[in-house]
């Protein structure tokens, strides 16, 4: 007996999990369609019934969920389960797919990061693929595909190697070398691709239809967004039932934001939390798609342009996803420009000893820029979202380091004595 | 009060805290000596008063200690306290210190990791990092030192960094390029030295003399064998009072493995655990000269030549506390070819997820080895310490990874389907 369903996020049509995952469908069967350089129509949304789950789990109870742990709450996950407990998993896998247990921290007072770098993979990303891993196990299914600008596929090539699945990792041409060796290393199948994230996106939906790979690709495959909703839930149990007032995310193409909101909306309809905290969606300002879309209500595809390609995206998938979940909890979106981008980076890397990579850096960028116009006010909490370590992405910082001097020891002992 | 003396590992000379401390004073006064390319002599030991925490801490409290959280018992730590708490820190300065939480998993019936690569700076070294700054921290001092291949100096580093401390990084001008790269990143002094780590290690000892940095040179430093041995708790509490039959460490200059040794010597003393772990200490077969002395009883210096960066020490600083920890624990040494530890990191990255840089890979090779040998019978319990990742040298995993081929979506499309 399952207790969940899929429903529309357009129109509103909803199914049953048999219909959607015994047919392994992905976008609503009436209305959904994955046009070339536009954002996903007719992402479906996973709802639980949340009466019956606060009728048999009390919030002092899931405050004592470890963190990092997702499957301990089977009853918020999309997958098969018996007595409370997720099947047909060899329970030593759970292991392997722990995220950070710790991510929060203090950096500065009302200021604290959630250090999603030292997760499996070193990203924000585990935290989908984790789901997506457990559902595959559960189906039966052992290929997997994704589209990715670097993080998403090494994430699922990683948790693959862990679980011993084949992964089918698509990717354009010029993500950043460290990005690259890393899913070749997990023994990922890798497929450059001469042309964008776009490109690369659309070609793995049409290969994984034909070759019969369960697809990984973000907002297309919904469980990716129940994914990464496990923030919400780690900072609501870190706290210990408090949240933050503000979360700075950065955004590509919209999913982690919507995962986070979805998140604390979950908590919301529980009745644990009362209010959502507000979320303010950061994009590169060549990579500004979500920020548009909510100032004019339309979409227009441009090529996206930014050194932080985690969240380049022309046309983000989960667009309107994003909007509502911005909108909805109060927040907004707003643009940063690259160099502000690199700025955040080496001001994380150097004040706070926080290395990640320039697209987890643009949500520092975005709340320097609301604190300097005085938007946010001195008493108010603040969370930065730092979705990936900076090592991923080596030629980024090579950008603001210089080459160093190289001396003989008698030539360092005249310079510095 | 103080409950601990600092006692000479060679000639056996005990000294108070405040007589060491407070002259900041690192090897033994009466018979140390750094001498060129020679391990150190009168590396200096800290013992506590086992009795005494015997009989104020029993072993069912101790193994309620979170893992990660060194300062939670002080009373085996060389800093100061008061009421059993550290003194003179900021309790919002422990955040940043914070370890990987859940290090060790099964990758293999009887076999498990203990991985590293997730702490703060994604290596072993931040465990003596930690111990080193809040030491720092005590003494008022606001800058500091290290030589190192690559991994103690972007700990050291990052380290600083989140703490607003200075630091002064002396490095062998070929090491892995993220490495040095890291290291500048978090914003350290760093010195490119035309020489090998050996050179680095002198000159940096004689310049920070000079300047009155306080000093983290591996081994020289004896607190950085204190913070070493924190693994071995972390192993004690997560397997809950539990330990391996056999533990297979990377030696480059051998403190790790010391500290490792200490570790569980300590909770020996205690009388929590009744055997330590054989230790086996791996080498690679270009820098093994704790194999020959071991073999020989005698230390001659050869030029390091491996692959294993981290590894790479002509002259181990702690060559004979090394030793001593193999053979008390009834271990041994051994060595591996660089092809066997580019095997070895292979294996661990598509056959287990683990993505280790070579130095830390040599472990698993080491292990393959005695397996193939059937020295390690099926029933042992194995544990491998992996102590760095391998996004920290980008260049030995391009070595066994071919450059993927580039392909437009339609010659993707024809090729695959």
């Amino acid at each position: 007996m399952k207790n969940y369903i899929y429903k529309c996020f357009d129109c509103n049509s909803e199914y049953t999990p048999k219909e959607i995952e015994n047919n392994v469908i992905y976008l609503c069967p009436n209305c959904g369609t994955a046009n070339r350089n536009e954002p996903l129509k007719g992402v479906l949304n996973i709802l639980y019934d949340y009466e019956i789950i606060k009728e048999n789990v009390c919030k002092e109870h899931f405050l004592k969920n470890p963190v990092g742990e997702i499957w301990i709450y089977p009853y918020l996950l999309p997958l098969e389960t018996e007595n409370h407990k997720i099947t047909n998993i060899d329970p030593l896998q759970f292991e392997k797919l722990r995220l950070t247990k710790e991510p929060i921290y203090n950096i500065e007072k009302n200021l604290q990061i959630f250090d999603d770098t030292r997760n499996p993979t070193l990203s924000y990303k585990d935290r989908a693929t984790q789901i997506i891993i457990l559902k595959a196990l559960q189906l039966g299914i052992d290929e997997i595909s994704a589209a990715s600008t670097g993080n998403a596929g090494s994430s699922l090539a990683g948790i693959c190697a862990k679980l011993g699945i084949t992964s089918h990792i698509f990717v354009p041409k010029n993500i950043p070398a460290s990005k690259r060796i890393q899913i070749q290393s997990y023994g990922a199948n890798i497929y450059l691709v001469d042309g964008s994230y776009d490109d690369a996106f659309d070609l793995c939906l049409d290969v994984s239809k034909e070759k019969g790979w369960y697809n990984r690709n973000t907002a297309y495959n919904p469980l990716t967004i129940e994914g990464k909703k496990s923030s919400a839930y780690d900072i609501f149990i870190s706290q210990k039932g408090e949240v933050p007032d503000y979360i700075f995310v950065s955004v590509g193409d919209g999913v982690i934001i919507s995962g986070i909101y979805k998140g604390f909306w979950e908590l919301k309809q529980l009745g644990w939390i009362e209010k959502i905290p507000k979320l303010i969606g950061v994009q590169a300002k060549g990579s500004d798609a979500v920020v548009r879309y909510l100032s004019t209500g339309e979409f227009n595809f441009i090529e996206a342009n930014t050194i932080a390609d985690s969240i380049s995206a022309g046309a983000p998938r989960n667009l309107f996803m994003a909007a509502h979940s911005v909108k909805e909890s109060g927040g907004e979106a707003i643009s940063v420009a690259d160099e502000e981008i690199i700025n955040a980076q080496k001001i994380l890397t150097t004040k706070y000893g926080v290395l990640a990579e320039p697209s987890a850096s643009a949500s520092y960028a975005g709340f320097t820029n609301l604190k300097k116009e005085k938007r946010i006010s001195e008493n108010s909490s603040v969370l930065l979202m730092i979705t990936g370590h900076g090592l991923k992405d080596v030629s980024s910082l090579e950008k603001w380091n210089d080459s160093p001097k190289i001396k003989s020891t008698e030539e360092w002992m005249k310079e510095l004595i």
